[in-house]
């Protein structure tokens, strides 16, 4: 395992993606959900012959993008995806926009999990759903699915429920038990499972991810959405994929739009393909990155910022900091912001339960995330 | 000007997109509307620069893409474009059917004018309208639009109309004249109007492009969906821009989907600056190839296949063949790939009205154009 290197500051200011071109120089990005590592390898060399060639035309590889999903599928979780089984679209979002499309109705009730990634709160109204909220629990061991009350809310049937899986922000792994109990009540209530495995390959060392699909029962109820974008920093090359396992989510994806395939990116494609065959080596070595990351980041917040809590996440590179020590009347994201020139994400996206909280992407270098606690420690009343 | 050069075909065969992937290497494929010139420098820089960085994130760059726009579209064609008024889109695509998500409603009428880009049969569909065909009418100068039978389709207030202009797959350069009949029977019969204008920067040498938004009184009920992705070569980079000039089409606009910039792609929207503000002399090389091109094709359709006819286009670099010769139960499609190993688009996927013709793509070298029309005469009767 070696360590992924990060480019000096003023590099990473040269990107033109989000992460550098939202805030003024003087503030660290620590954001969005793009990592400051460069490509792994192979991806690169796809894309540097795909650029060589002037090869930038409609992407064709779907059957290439299904075999390739598929072996890295089984090589990290024994995950048996049959590559006729994935559908290529445009990112994780487009992917779930589609199956809510097709599974629901306007005014139907779609139940989601909070604190959860905010677009979320938009695909649901996107399709004329309504959301349903039922948030996590929380105890000592941080959080997890309410599976009690999902059952509540099931028993009411709504048109479907969308599964982050890790969970991000809070970086929970839902467990084997924990899911296994989630395909019982969708079957039982004959609930539609969508399954958002975006940050699966970011699982990190210590926790064990269990692709919804591979739980017994689960493929009549359950569709995944899988992307190698988040782990392999892809976010602006547009592509991801649905995967099923039976036969009647197959038969909702069938309804996709025709040629959904033309609005896929082909260096999305191009990039995934290498990701998923070629990139193991690079991934270990940036999951190795990410624990050290985690694990500094514990230092510092120990060391200088103690009034803030957190759980390290199992996985993503995802910090959720509780700092309601900040006060009732605080936004942190804006204290932190403002006081100390970091930008963070707001709690309050995730949901009202995030009231309070900030969240920290550390896939950086170790200088910039010391600098980024210090600068917030320097700002605490 | 100098006449942009075409790799060797077994270089060209190692490119991965549809046009490469689709046939066995015995087919010239002459289908789907990629180009295999290489790309513009400015693209490939910029391109490169990206790939360099590992600046793979999420797009970040709209107002740039909207200045970039305006200064292309200010300098091409007098249209002065107001930056804050575009809208970054994955595609053309997704840019018509999100107009047609916020203007239309389940069952509502939208006409389209056949034989026209397939699909634009199925994007009404795909937002749960009903299409209602309007064909080009069609005299010995070749295709215009039907205004006197737009009239009355407008009449029966159809929720909206969507326009090809430039007009594939005839290459037809609606006129001022048309278009400004065209806006005074929207604005009459109060009619949105959503102009596809991917194929506006491939009007060819001889022919004027006006863009609708152009015509007095336009802004008030046209909007404009257009691309660097055709005339660049950047389809699967998959970033195009939606343009209004009226308050009410911006207010329609305003309804799309929360952070569409997330499903543009980041390389899409850096290939499109670069294009849009340093690509105005390439273009000028690769239109004046593509004017030899056509007359090339059209003395090799003269000299080797005086059996089909055809009207060269104003713009595009697609023909329009008319191969009704080959008999009314013959697929000239069929025929010309299975005898000829020549791959073309069958006319009866741009509507009924395109039975007995293919559409041939001659953004290709002299050499492979040759070829594939010397195949084609090989197959007549
Ligand atoms: C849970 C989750 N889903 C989806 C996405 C976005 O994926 P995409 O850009 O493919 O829509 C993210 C991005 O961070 C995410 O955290
Ligand atoms: C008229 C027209 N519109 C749209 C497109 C496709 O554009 P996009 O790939 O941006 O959806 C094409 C492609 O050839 C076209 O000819």
């Amino acid at each position: 395992m070696s360590e992924l290197d990060v480019a000096p500051l003023a590099e990473l200011r040269r990107r033109r993606s989000a992460k550098w071109r939202t805030f003024p120089d003087d503030v660290l990005p620590l954001f969005v959900a793009e990592m400051d590592y460069g490509l792994a390898p192979p991806v690169t060399a796809a894309l540097t012959e795909a650029v060589r060639r002037g090869d930038m035309g409609y992407p064709a590889s779907t059957p290439e993008l299904g075999k390739a999903l598929a072996g890295f599928a089984g090589r990290q979780w024994g995950w048996e995806i049959d590559p006729g089984r994935v559908t290529a679209v445009t990112d994780v979002g487009v992917g779930v926009v589609e199956l809510l499309r097709a599974l629901t109705r306007p005014g139907d009730p779609v139940v989601i999990s909070p604190p959860v990634y905010s677009p979320f709160f938009d695909w649901v109204p996107e399709t004329r759903g309504r959301i349903v909220e039922v948030p996590l629990t929380r105890d000592d061991s941080g959080y997890r699915l309410d599976l009690a009350a999902l059952e509540a809310a099931f028993a009411t049937h709504p048109a479907a429920y969308v599964l982050c899986n890790p969970h991000n922000p809070v970086g929970r792994v839902h467990t084997a038990g924990e899911l296994a109990e989630l395909v019982r009540l969708a079957r039982l209530y004959r609930v539609p499972v969508i399954s958002d495995e975006i940050h699966a390959p970011l699982t990190l060392p210590g926790a064990v991810f269990t692709p919804l699909l591979t739980v017994p029962g689960a493929a009549e109820v359950a569709v995944s959405v899988v992307s190698a974008s988040k782990a392999f920093n892809l976010a602006g090359l547009k592509c991801a994929a649905v995967v099923t396992a039976g036969s009647r989510m197959a038969e909702v994806v069938s309804r996709f739009p025709a040629d959904p395939d033309d609005r896929v990116g082909h260096l999305g494609v191009l990039a995934s393909i290498a990701a998923f065959t070629e990139g193991d080596a690079w991934l270990a070595d940036l999951l190795s990155t990410l624990a050290g990351r985690r694990s500094q980041l514990g230092d510092l917040l120990r060391d200088h910022l103690p009034q803030l809590s957190w759980t390290p996440p199992e996985a993503t590179y995802l910090a959720w900091l509780d700092a309601s020590v900040l006060g009732r009347d605080a936004e942190p994201r804006d204290h932190f912001l403002t006081k100390g020139r970091v930008a963070l994400e707001a709690g309050t996206r995730y949901g009202a339960v995030g009231s309070g909280y900030v969240r920290l992407n550390f896939a950086t270098s170790p200088e910039i995330l010391t600098d980024a606690v210090t600068r917030m420690a320097a700002t605490m009343p």
